[in-house]
């Protein structure tokens, strides 16, 4: 009857359709978090998937500003984009999209706090969990839709507030069944005093940060090559390579004072050692802290404590966020302190996914066969009907030709039972399924 | 310190921000919906939020088509539109984008189930709940992004599918508190034999359904008016209004026979009577189900049964669906049935936030106030743990100058109690706020 169109169905290039299996993990994922996140006082808000491309571009983004996708112009405005930029192709095209879609929920949320901030509360404590797209290169793990999944307090100097993001977000991987992991934390007041103190200059700091955050890749020689490739002061070389020697190997809270008193102020170091001693005791040694003077964590608008959690069998950190106190202030020429903590979502997705989690665990799934070209719909809608009860789905299904084949497939899509429609019984008669 | 830029921080034109009170309405509404929809098998998927433009394009998406946000091509991919198109803009301006934004869920969810289908149970129930996106003039109410929540099923010829989504979709209304609302429904297959009936041309069929669409609001006389305004025949339009005077006085089951049954196959007939008897047995009088010949739904794709459900007091349908027996064999090449029911969120949640729902009932919020240059912050934050339990989410807020208006602003945050942090006392104490 119809003939099929040469339009492929596959979605587009480096987007993912998510099944019923991984959907009902992600739903029940994102449940727990918000459960768990809102026990801690931070409450759910949402941003609009589009931007205006002002915002994304004037965002202190780094390197995601050059992966937007950028919504072209309609109408009149397109047409005035081209009337006025005929003859230079390239301002041309830095003037045909007036929207983008979002790269991360960070640079949306500040807006929304600095526009929306006299109906917040005050400190403002948000949940974010929502997709984000970048235009990468497409490769296995690596998505142009992803969630994101953050919590950010606002208005809160004291280092409470990462308290309270550490202990929500180490509850939560918790109760997803994640254990033995470890919270890394430093501060990057820490690392701009060690790199002054070792006597580099300002502008080669974030060269000798890229360096440090290698560490754990290539070891201290590796390190210390690197530097010395990019011709740095020998002696500058030698003095952070043994700071950072004897650095970390004092990794416990109190033996901070000892090695880096000399060279931070001291409210940075008791921060730290009250965030340790405090994170320490609620853990109950369900997961770790520590300190870790070579972590930097990549973005560019960090002003104090960063932190990030590991987990035993997984390459990258599954959770990393921090103290960015300037950014509100960068859109609204007010400065409000600000920290977030931010779940690396896909991780964890596909770390449970291949645990094989079970997401509905007191519902029981029967299915009602009938036959449509014979049975009467009616009767067998009501009989159906009757057999739904509280802790019971029923879904209506008509039979197929191969009984035993439709059998196996009920009970690979979790079907606890299934009854036929039978004219001459009264009642429909729920068979057992065993769930494999 | 830091200056403030010329940067807006409004959201984009036409979309919003979503700020905790009615992000917990709707987060609410969608935990409610999905858990009825399941009770009726149907599973929740996702697709991506952004398609090829060419599967856009081609779909029967009617006056949407125009309403598509593009997104520009990037790299190489710009680059050669502009090398090829470089003399035609009209050709380069449609040239320019590769991918768009969703404006539906119908349109991915066809192209979802043909590209997945061998991974899918077949038959295939489908929850979507998600964000679309429409260039259109924003105007009060009317959103650039808005929730859409559909449920669908493929697979199923008979109308059991139908009984099944007018079900499922009434008692997710009558669980999210609706109260006496009316089922319309119709069969496309029963307007088109009566236009055809009353002698109109197949090319006239659809400006005809146009006119009778208006029923409700401009009556039989506005809708003669309307016919002979396009210079039909003069019989046939005679002949029309006379079968739909007599076919809006008889609304009931039984009554359709008599009046339908010498213009439509009797199928049709008794295909509408089970839904109308089966819906009203499952109803128990707490909505009804009404015939409506006049119901013409605009959608080009519909094929069969078509229905929509409308409130006292809403002055649009908030929920609408039909058959599209069509839809994926233009893309597949092979038919399958489907029918769909959708609600109109945004509708749904507007008339929910007037009527001010409780959506976290069980649940004690308790603020735990301290002083962030004085008191000493790790026995804050443990002290303020030790008062978690499952039922009491505890936040940590520091104290405001004002006492007096931080409690009121805890009271109007929903706070039924706070606890301040005294370093002579042992434990803290909580004092119950008296909720407005």
């Amino acid at each position: 009857m119809s003939t099929s169109t040469s339009i492929s169905t596959s979605p587009a290039r480096g987007m993912r359709d998510m099944l019923p299996k991984e959907t009902a993990l992600r739903d029940w994922a994102i449940g727990r978090l918000v459960k768990t996140y809102e026990k801690f006082g931070f409450t759910r808000i949402e941003t609009p998937a589009v931007e205006n491309i002002t915002q994304l571009r004037g965002s202190e983004g780094g390197e995601n500003l050059n992966l937007i996708f950028e919504i072209l112009k309609r109408g009149d405005k397109l047409e005035k984009a081209f009337a006025e930029h005929s003859t230079d192709t390239t301002k041309l095209i830095k003037e045909l999209s007036d929207l983008g879609l979002r790269f991360d929920l960070t640079v949306p949320l500040v807006r929304f706090f600095a526009h929306n901030q006299a109906q917040l509360p005050y400190p403002f404590k948000s949940i974010q969990i929502g997709s984000v797209w970048r235009a990468e290169s497409p490769q296995a793990g690596r998505y142009r839709q992803f969630t994101q999944c953050d919590i950010d307090t606002f208005g809160v100097k004291s280092e409470i507030a990462e308290m309270e993001l550490i202990q929500a977000t180490a509850e939560a991987l918790l109760d997803l069944g994640f254990e033995k992991f470890t919270v890394r934390i430093n501060d990057r007041r820490i690392l701009t005093a060690l790199v002054r103190f070792c006597g580099f200059k300002p502008e080669q700091f974030d060269t000798v940060f890229i360096q440090i955050d290698k560490l754990d890749k290539i070891g201290l020689d590796g390190v210390k090559k690197e530097l010395l490739n990019h011709s740095f002061d020998q002696e500058a070389v030698n003095k952070i390579i043994s700071q950072l020697e004897s650095a970390t190997k004092t990794s416990s809270a109190d033996a901070l004072q000892s090695v880096w008193a000399p060279i931070c102020e001291p409210e940075i170091i008791t921060g730290l050692q009250n965030v340790m001693k405090s994170i320490k005791t609620v853990s109950k040694d369900r997961y770790s802290i520590s300190f870790d003077p070579t972590l930097v964590r990549g973005m560019g608008y960090y002003t104090g404590l960063i932190f990030e959690i590991v987990t035993p069998g997984a390459a990258h950190s599954i959770a990393g966020g921090g103290r960015y106190d300037k950014m509100v202030g960068k859109l609204s020429g007010r400065d409000v302190p600000a920290c977030g903590f931010s779940i690396g979502f896909e991780r964890i997705i596909s770390i449970l996914l291949e645990k094989e989690i079970k997401t509905h665990s007191d519902i029981e799934k029967i299915a009602v066969i009938y036959d449509q070209d014979r049975d009467p719909v009616t009767e067998v809608f009501l009989k159906a009907n009757a057999l739904r009860k509280a802790d019971r789905h029923v879904s209506l299904l008509p039979r197929k030709k191969d009984m035993r084949k439709q059998i196996d497939g009920l009970v690979a899509d979790g079907f606890a039972g299934y009854a036929a429609y039978h004219p001459e019984k009264e009642n429909l008669e729920i068979k057992t399924l065993s769930i494999q």
